[in-house]
């Protein structure tokens, strides 16, 4: 246990993560997925295209007939049969025929390349001129261009996006063998809250960072379950950890701090849990722990609102990722300029709320500016709503000037924006 | 309609989105809110918090007992209460006096300041030791600091991101109104096509635009419906058709390019399906065409599993996004140098697939590097399922140098990478 050292961020996400590792394997529909992590190797179970086929809508020829002198009259080919995709070609194109043939249908005997109908013009039902010549293999997509069977297309380990499905489709896995996901815990504690399905208490806080970490969590795909609110009294605390140790992850948001009444500390100790560090070097998020039982991992996050959230992207999350198998644990970051001065304190690596707007008021500018959302106290809860992406300050820096660089991690709620972004 | 003239990637989402407003209002419990957006104005209905609390495990305590003479000895304090959050103080604090006071609990009267507890000495279990003064409101978070009762705490129009959820809990809605999700169907055509169920064929071409959509669709949150696969016949098409125009928003891949076999085009308009433009001067994608009924926005997409893909990303995910109400409707770009040369072929907007690495294989280099996925045809799904990103080539651009900067546009799959990314 790490009691006093001083952790950075990156050194407690890497003692998280020597503890964590992907979770038991289950098989699942296509349908459902999405956003799961293949756990197996995906081979193609065929040539894919299945023949030589046209890239193209226009007429399958011997490339040999167009080859003419300079100044000679276009070619003129007898078209000899129609070929649509999903048909079987039954005639051979000789010299001077050709096949009219649709995108994606198989390229006749005798045709060696493809041109595309724009670029020829009609004189009969069966007498197609063309008055330009094309290379051999023009306009045909070669089978097994996409996927030779046999050849791996996926490997274990590979998140199914978008792009993954339809490989998958390809190859007829209607059934797919991926990572289980960790079935996540919720736990708030504290005699102040007051729970959402309470009656209202104007001296009461509402519970809200089991809200919080509820969305966090579904945002990776997971259906986290609430166990509720723990009173700050040590058997009902008790009572509630050993309930949440039953998870793969128990997520205890409050009560890790260092006050006299801090029964989580103790309780979690008693429960057999192995505490693995106290606080990192951090702001928000100073009292952050990460303990491990032979079958769970447990977190205990500040009580404040953002100090839980962010704590939550910071460690929770990769966690998170690598037990549903996931190679890529980390959110994507980019570059910003700051739009003002920013004043820190040294000491500890700060996260800064941010909107991101683009440079100069252009939707084509390449360059994102980076602005406070405002109030960055730790319970300030409408910054985290407003915010894009959390802005690191390094722990050395007093602070930054306006348009100075600086690395923002993108939240799930700055995946999109207002304008396309890109000049045509 | 706009059948001959060049129109823009940009040019075409702009009529697109001429066609699309946000679809009605129904109402969904907290939890299975995030992802929506918010069609009511929310205002705060508590001051938050609901007294002066303390931000800081310490004590609390009258500054002006800390002002103390250069050399004096260290104040002490007796310590009269302990407060935890959630309780109501019953004493005052009198001159020489303090309260152990939790992080979150109300500061008792006659207190006006907190030291965090780092910074003092227990003496004995009633007394601490002070060596440093305190501003007045240090380590106090004031009533109503987070939110105001009244005060207006999110927008109709707000995307519902996990940052929103906590606020949602906060104000105690429970129950929230956001707008209806579009319902989708997708179509796909062709003899060509072996369904995912069918028994396998060695010369069809597996149905993997079906999925792919429906995947694209997933990714926003939407349930898909699969409509099957449509024959080249004119009157099972009108069928396929005509159900599809039952949702929101029908996708059609495969038919809609030039050739003379080519039925979606002419059954579309005996539907009653006012088609706006047939095609877009993009790579891949070229035959995109979109049409509207009173009820239903169509998009035939073409048969080209990528350039399906691409056509969706650029046309239809604005225009569900709009749909469900956000005001966020692209996705995330930045900006990227290139790994290698790049060609292309000017006249028209090229997305090429790229995988987005760390400049200098540094992993807190801000630069990100874009490479090619590889074969870039419009058939290869493997390259589709590798990117991060698509990088933008403007139409006017012959190609790019090695080094030279680009647009890319964030995929879903590209929302996260491997490394932190930031320095500390």
């Amino acid at each position: 246990m790490n009691e006093t050292t001083n952790l950075s961020v990156k050194a407690a996400q890497a003692i998280i993560l020597q503890h964590v590792k992907a979770l038991a394997v289950e098989t699942v529909g296509l349908e459902a997925a999405l956003g799961r992590v293949l756990a197996e190797l995906i081979r193609a179970n065929r040539d894919q295209p299945p023949s030589d086929v046209s890239a193209m809508d226009g007429f399958a020829l011997r490339s040999a007939d167009l080859l003419r002198e300079p100044g000679a009259a276009p070619a003129r080919l007898t078209v000899v049969e129609d070929i649509m995709a999903g048909d079987r070609p039954v005639k051979t194109v000789l010299p001077g025929q050709c096949a009219r043939i649709m995108t994606g249908a198989p390229v006749p005997m005798g045709a060696d390349a493809v041109i595309r109908v724009e670029d020829t013009r009609s004189l009969a039902e069966d007498m197609v001129e063309i008055g330009r010549p094309v290379d051999v293999g023009n306009d045909i997509r070669p089978r097994g261009d996409a996927m030779r069977q046999g050849e791996v297309v996926l490997t274990a380990g590979t998140e199914i996006t978008s792009g993954v499905v339809p490989v998958l489709a390809t190859v007829k896995c209607a059934q797919v063998r991926v990572y289980r996901q960790p079935r996540v815990a919720i736990l708030a504690t504290g005699n102040e809250l007051e729970a959402l399905s309470a009656a209202f208490d104007p001296e009461k806080i509402p519970d809200s960072n089991s809200y919080a970490l509820m969305a966090q969590a579904q945002e990776l795909g997971l259906e986290p379950v609430l166990l509720g609110i723990a009173r700050d009294d040590a058997q009902e605390l008790a009572q509630f950890l050993r309930r949440g140790l039953d998870y793969d992850v128990l997520l205890v948001s409050g009560g890790s701090s260092v006050g006299v009444h801090d029964h989580v500390r103790p309780t979690l100790a008693e429960l057999g849990v192995t505490m693995h560090f106290w606080r990192v070097e951090m702001r928000p998020g100073h009292p952050v722990a990460f303990g491990t039982t032979d079958r769970s991992l447990v977190f205990a996050l500040p009580g404040n609102p953002v100090s839980s959230m962010v704590c939550f992207e910071q460690f929770v999350l990769p966690a998170l990722r690598r037990m549903m198998g996931n190679r890529r644990l980390f959110r994507r970051t980019l570059t910003a300029t700051l739009a003002h001065p920013l004043k820190a304190r040294p000491g500890r690596t700060e996260f800064v709320r941010v909107v991101l707007t683009r440079g100069a008021g252009r939707e084509d500018s390449p360059a994102w500016v980076a602005a406070s959302t405002g109030n960055q106290s730790s319970g300030a809860l409408l910054s985290m709503a407003q915010a894009d992406a959390l802005l690191v300050v390094p722990a050395a820096c007093a602070g930054l000037a306006a348009g100075a660089t600086a690395t923002v991690v993108l939240l799930d709620g700055g995946a999109f924006q207002s304008e396309p972004g890109f000049e045509e």
